[in-house]
């Protein structure tokens, strides 16, 4: 029997996923695995870097769910600290920098499984001592170490996910914050202006500085310090600054390699996860996946997704046959004690793509109005005119009410439509919900504008 | 034009969603509606009565949704104290006891919404001082005017939700309590007993007695005064006892009357609401409802349908056309910090019908492992062997763990088997869930079973 070799540029969510699914699918003198990484560290936890920032997670380890050493021990040859170069697509080879030099390793199937990387504008200033991006573990601890050491001012840029959740770890800290976004409201890509009020309303209430419509094109700084962003008349003094102007998948290697790319810019893929060439995959951020809604491909970065392509990836490395069955692009976040999800489209990205989507909103309550943990919360549906076809929803509400998304995500995955969705059989019971639930009250309403 | 004239027997969920839909369409000079509830109260929250008791909810009147003057102000004629003793099919007239004599009143059109009642069993020592059911507001009323006034060891009987509930309030209030069930788990009717095992361990933990296998035959008494259940040498002394052993449907009208009955003994309906009796409609605790899983017709007593069975009810007697879906049996409740959820058939209840059932149980967490807030989550999932069709979740686990059920009950409805529920779009962040949410891995591992 031949050994055949599987090559995986990039050791975190899609690509330990697709590794350990292969391993466990086929055996190690069947399948050699191994996986570059170009940091110091595989198989982390992106999305919990905020909450180390702010104080709430304490142990940075915390944030790697396996090590390379546990990788290893699984048959899997986990090499940190080596940089893929450049990819041989005719030679099925790659160049590697490793720590002691440059290797080139050849492989029989390769996994392309980059991910995505912070966008740095093109801002002055930027190279300021203060100025920060959060997207490595690497930048994690360095956030970490600094915000525990006396800051008392930072401007955030970027009101997206990442943005707010630094806004509340600074905020948690004892830190002046201001969060500056150029678009006219904060999570403008995954909230309808209305529900993206609420968000701000709350951060200011809770002492956040939210400044929307505001385009950072200067960072101040004296003598090679941060001081502030912006620069003329209307300026936000901060001794640190952090952008989180959001992130791009990580296209370079297999651009200059002729693996071909899709309309979004990532690397194009079929529900298998293989690109055009033979023998080569991708999946996580640095790959395209199609929306269940619009039925187009997305670039989502998104851990859910990475770890879903990862593993379709690996089954079918394994030997088996898996489909990747697309994204709603469901995400849920919090700032304090608010709660925000969404799911889908919003209406104005549906309207945009000419879907004729109509809306409804409605304020109620986490619990039964009595119940005294009971807090409010806004649920947003939205449904195709004629159909009522669900084509998304957003919730911002207290605690318990973000996770009720999953709800309308899976009415959505199987297409039900806002009118039957108002009749489903949710639980029920004072503590927990009215007895018709938020949701059911979203979608009925939704439904009878899609349909009247 | 004739004005029709809808009776609706009994004023609380069904009785009153029937009559408030069916006055939004139709207006007061083409339907008139009265409707007559033996108690002193209509509309009212009997879910919320535990937590009454407990003193969560502190002001009584919020356990009303809605008055008698609230809805005479909408043009629906409720009348409180009004008791019905017989209905005339024949001659579509209602005989009713009010407090100042006898009436007959004719109908057009009757809707049968009687509810359930509380089981009394025929157990020696019912008739003692300190025995006391849980249905009605005044029940309530009562129970919580009795422990605040220096209970010190009380004994619930019966393992159900409301049992627990019960239990939780006294325990709450500092009452040395036992839940005794001649059941081998608790809330075996919605639980299969390794999952109802969590609960009983974790009431345990609270301090509450669990006494399981124990058939209550007879309550001791000295003087007519309570002293314990049980009067032989296994007994549980009390100075107060609640039995809570379920609801049956108030159907003794009915039946009388001659409006026919369903295979359970409640009355039964089309999809309509419609009895067998032209012009005669019933809905809520009293009826039966499909049940989507098994097919069959089941009695519930859950707000949750008798609210939709109500709604469907009045649109079809407000002129439109409206089908009652069925049900799954979604249900939750909480003891203490411990929220527990159910949809569907359990695992024993789809054998025992002859549905070739699977199931997978994972123990996972609340939100990612690492979040401090984090707690274990305990998630079962049922499917059919072959097919992978969902029948049945349950959830036991901390705070955020129980309205998950609500995913397994959409997709239920949608049908979506569980190795495709396994792939949906959940959303995640660290204080929310794993990147895998714990209902996609029980999911996951029953569609494995089900389909291998």
């Amino acid at each position: 029997m031949m050994t055949e070799r599987l090559v995986v540029i990039g050791g975190d969510a899609a690509g330990m996923s697709a590794a350990s699914q292969a391993r466990r699918m086929r055996k190690a003198d069947d399948l050699e695995i191994i996986v570059f990484e170009q940091s110091g560290y595989v198989s982390y936890s992106a999305c919990g870097e905020p909450y180390f920032v702010g104080g709430w997670v304490e142990d940075f380890s915390d944030l790697q769910v396996r090590t390379p050493e546990q990788f290893q021990a699984k048959g899997i040859d986990a090499r940190i600290h080596h940089q893929v170069t450049s990819i041989d697509l005719d030679g099925r080879r790659v160049a590697v920098r490793n720590p002691n030099g440059e290797e080139t390793v050849a492989y029989d199937q390769l996994l392309y499984a980059t991910g995505a990387t912070a966008i740095r504008p093109p801002i002055q200033g930027m190279d300021l001592d203060g100025v920060y991006m959060l997207r490595t573990l690497d930048d994690a601890a360095r956030l970490r170490s600094l915000v525990t050491s006396g800051v008392e001012r930072a401007v955030v840029v970027g009101g997206g996910y990442i943005g707010l959740e630094i806004a509340e770890a600074f905020e948690h800290l004892g830190i002046h914050t201001t969060v500056v976004t150029m678009m006219p409201t904060v999570l403008e890509r995954t909230l309808d202006p209305d529900m993206a009020e609420l968000v701000s309303d709350h951060m200011r209430s809770m002492g956040i500085h939210v400044e929307t419509g505001f385009k950072v094109e200067c960072i101040a700084g004296a003598g090679g310090i941060v001081a502030g962003v912006g620069c003329d008349d209307r300026s936000f003094p901060a001794d640190l600054v952090v952008l989180a102007l959001g992130s791009r998948p990580q296209i370079e290697l297999a651009k200059e390699a002729g693996i071909p790319l899709g309309p979004t810019g990532a690397v194009a893929v079929d529900d298998h996860q293989r690109t055009e060439i033979e023998g080569v995959w991708s999946a996580g951020d640095c790959a395209e996946a199609l929306h269940r809604i619009s039925g187009e491909p997305v670039n989502l970065h998104l851990g859910t997704v990475a770890n879903k392509a990862g593993r379709v990836a690996g089954i079918n490395l394994g030997g088996g046959d898996a489909t990747f069955p697309g994204v709603l692009g469901t995400a849920i976040t919090k700032v304090g004690d608010l709660e925000i999800s969404s799911t889908g489209l919003t209406e104005l990205q549906a309207l945009e793509i000419g879907i004729e989507a109509v809306a409804a909103s409605i304020n109620s309550t986490t619990s039964a109005h009595y119940w005294p943990g009971s807090s409010p919360m806004t649920v947003k549906a939205i449904a195709e005119r004629g159909t009522a076809r669900l084509l998304g929803a957003q919730i911002v509400g207290g605690p318990g009410a973000g996770k009720r998304i999953d709800i309308f995500a899976t009415a959505m995955w199987s297409e039900l439509p806002a009118d039957e969705l108002a009749w489903t059989d949710l639980s029920y019971s004072p503590p927990f919900s009215g007895v018709w639930d938020p949701v059911h009250i979203a979608a009925r309403k939704a439904g009878e504008k899609a349909l009247n």
